[in-house]
């Protein structure tokens, strides 16, 4: 099978998305169902334009029914997890590059960091969840073994580049016994890429040890955008400066040089309250989060279905960096509807739209 | 990648085959030393005929390296494991029809039973170890997610039939929530058979749930061996009976009728003693064993390897029972060498040589 998959941009075509109804009450306070709420309200857009697989316990199923709408492209699987973040726990898909297939990986996931640095104590059922998915859901499923990897740590444009961050790939808590030659080997077999873009860092306070997909992605071969501030003062300054300068200095697969546009984060920073800290009920092992803390709100964690992208929104400063963000990927973009999506409740739980989501590329 | 593979019979040709040297105190007495030294026995033979791969912990290798002989077709490859069954815990490997190119699957594994009855409280290490093999060894993996299912309730004859044991693969244990006409889909899809052929049990007292290789194999496609004992007094007799009616009343994939040749347990059963009882340390929640307890003792539980049979000698009745087993095993396979192994230290351990071993067919 190696040497034989890719990975399609997730500006491709896709066949369908894939979400799992959240219900952790450590990630999403009052029980979960502001979270629902909008995973609901994304499930429902996505569905307008492409199949969703929605994963959802026994438990959640009846809250679940009754926030999405219904449609012959919302198929529910009863599959249990430990939270809700499918990018990062769904399987990451690839396609034959003789037949066209698809096919999901599973890797090796451990909490964003096990022992290590992990966020949980517990994640059997998320790194079960892909191979099961498939089996489920009816896809062939290859196995990467021990190889530690959430599909939030990479990007690819889908022609033989893949962008991921020296900050999480080389932590101590992924692959600890592999050098990052090694690294590279294996994400390109896997992956079916010729060159890996490591950018230092990712974006400030992420939890994931600053996934990619919180700080730059591809939106068509050769053009990414990259979170951005212009303050020095910031702490994100110099880890967006260190990636503008990894970019700059490189070239993709196929030798182009990568344009790059900036997509500022938000003026003010976005931080949990009293009130969001009241919401949650915390298990023992688990990371647990303070008033005040900076959560790590980014406009580059967006989600590509097909003609559309998913832009969240975090709602401050009367809406000001929301619309700037919203203008310029409007403009990126034109040949997509740019659909703004209220985050606030998904920052939270510690990641963003391109967090609960993960696509499957159409078949060929 | 389904549809596209299959599973070539063990009695053809092989590229390499896989052990685990032993180490859990619970299944090895004294220290494991006296199972090492016939685990390393075997090895050493199998290395004349094909490569081995040998998956040993750090710990362990000093003492490996000691009992194996220096080979280039001797691989070690330093993976922690729970126990040593590689049958049941390294992959079960397929063909690509196109290619000849081989992949392993990786089952899921719970240690014979799960919390339902399974032998051990943790199996972590073993569950995982199929895809870490794959990914170390440099093997395609396919996944089948959360299906569980061990190498040992299974054989094939490499012409799209399979057998197995209705005790094990419907017992509450492994997949409670699917039917058998579910189950027997999924071993078709994963192992490209057409046809499956349900034995309703197997040895007494295996504490496998009565995996089909202890009582039943192929030698060559529409020719089996089956775990015999003539006495109508001895438990064993109506498990037997009841496997040769239905072998009777079945064709194969090719709508052959299969001849099935007795092969008989030993006369006198193989039974724990007070000084192999000595020799355990045994965990919490892990099955432990007793003073008399007849062991699963058959002679079926041999390992085809290139030009030879392994086969199980247990060391009773100044070698009455052993004797008539290598002479049927001769007569019946006059091509290849059979080679007796003295096994009451694999035995012990709960399982025997076709238990310990694991191959990988030959690329074409």
């Amino acid at each position: 099978m190696s040497g034989k998959f890719y990975m399609p941009a997730e500006f491709s075509e896709q066949q369908a998305a894939i979400l799992i109804f959240p219900e952790r009450p450590g990630s999403w306070g009052y029980g979960a169902r502001p979270a629902a709420k909008v995973f609901a309200r994304i499930i429902n857009i996505i569905a307008q334009h492409e199949d969703v697989y929605v994963i959802v316990s026994e438990k959640s199923r009846a809250a679940a029914e009754d926030l999405l709408e219904s449609s012959s492209r919302i198929k529910l699987l009863d599959i249990p997890t430990d939270d809700a973040w499918a990018r990062d726990t769904a399987p990451t898909f690839v396609r034959n590059t003789d037949t066209g297939k698809t096919a999901g990986i599973s890797w090796k996931f451990n909490a964003w960091g096990g022992e290590y640095d992990g966020l949980y104590a517990h994640w059997e059922l998320d790194d079960a969840l892909a191979g099961t998915f498939c089996r489920k859901a009816g896809f062939d499923c290859i196995s990467a073994g021990d190889f530690v990897l959430e599909g939030g740590s990479i990007h690819t444009d889908g022609e033989g580049t893949l962008i991921t961050t020296e900050s999480c790939l080389l932590s101590p808590g992924r692959n600890p016994d592999m050098s990052k030659q090694q690294i590279e080997e294996t994400l390109c077999k896997f992956l079916g890429c010729e060159k890996v873009i490591w950018l230092p860092r990712g974006i400030y306070n992420d939890e994931t040890n600053e996934h990619v997909d919180n700080v730059c992605a591809f939106i068509r071969p050769a053009e990414a955008v990259l979170a951005w501030t212009d303050d020095p003062s910031d702490p994100q300054y110099e880890l967006s400066s260190a990636c503008l300068e990894a970019l700059e200095n490189s070239t993709d697969a196929k030798g182009r040089h990568i344009k790059v546009h900036k997509l500022p984060i938000p003026d003010v920073p976005v931080c949990v309250t009293e009130h969001d800290l009241a919401g949650y009920t915390f298990e023992d092992g688990e990371d647990i989060r303070e008033v005040g803390e900076r959560l790590a709100a980014s406009y580059v964690n967006f989600f590509f279905a097909n003609d559309i992208v998913l832009l969240p929104q975090f709602g401050g400063e009367n809406g000001a960096s929301d619309k700037r963000a919203l203008d310029i990927m409007s403009a990126l973009l034109p040949e997509r509807e740019i659909i703004p999506i209220d985050a606030a409740e998904i920052i939270r739980g510690g990641g963003n739209i391109h967090c609960i989501t993960q696509q499957i590329p159409a078949e060929l």
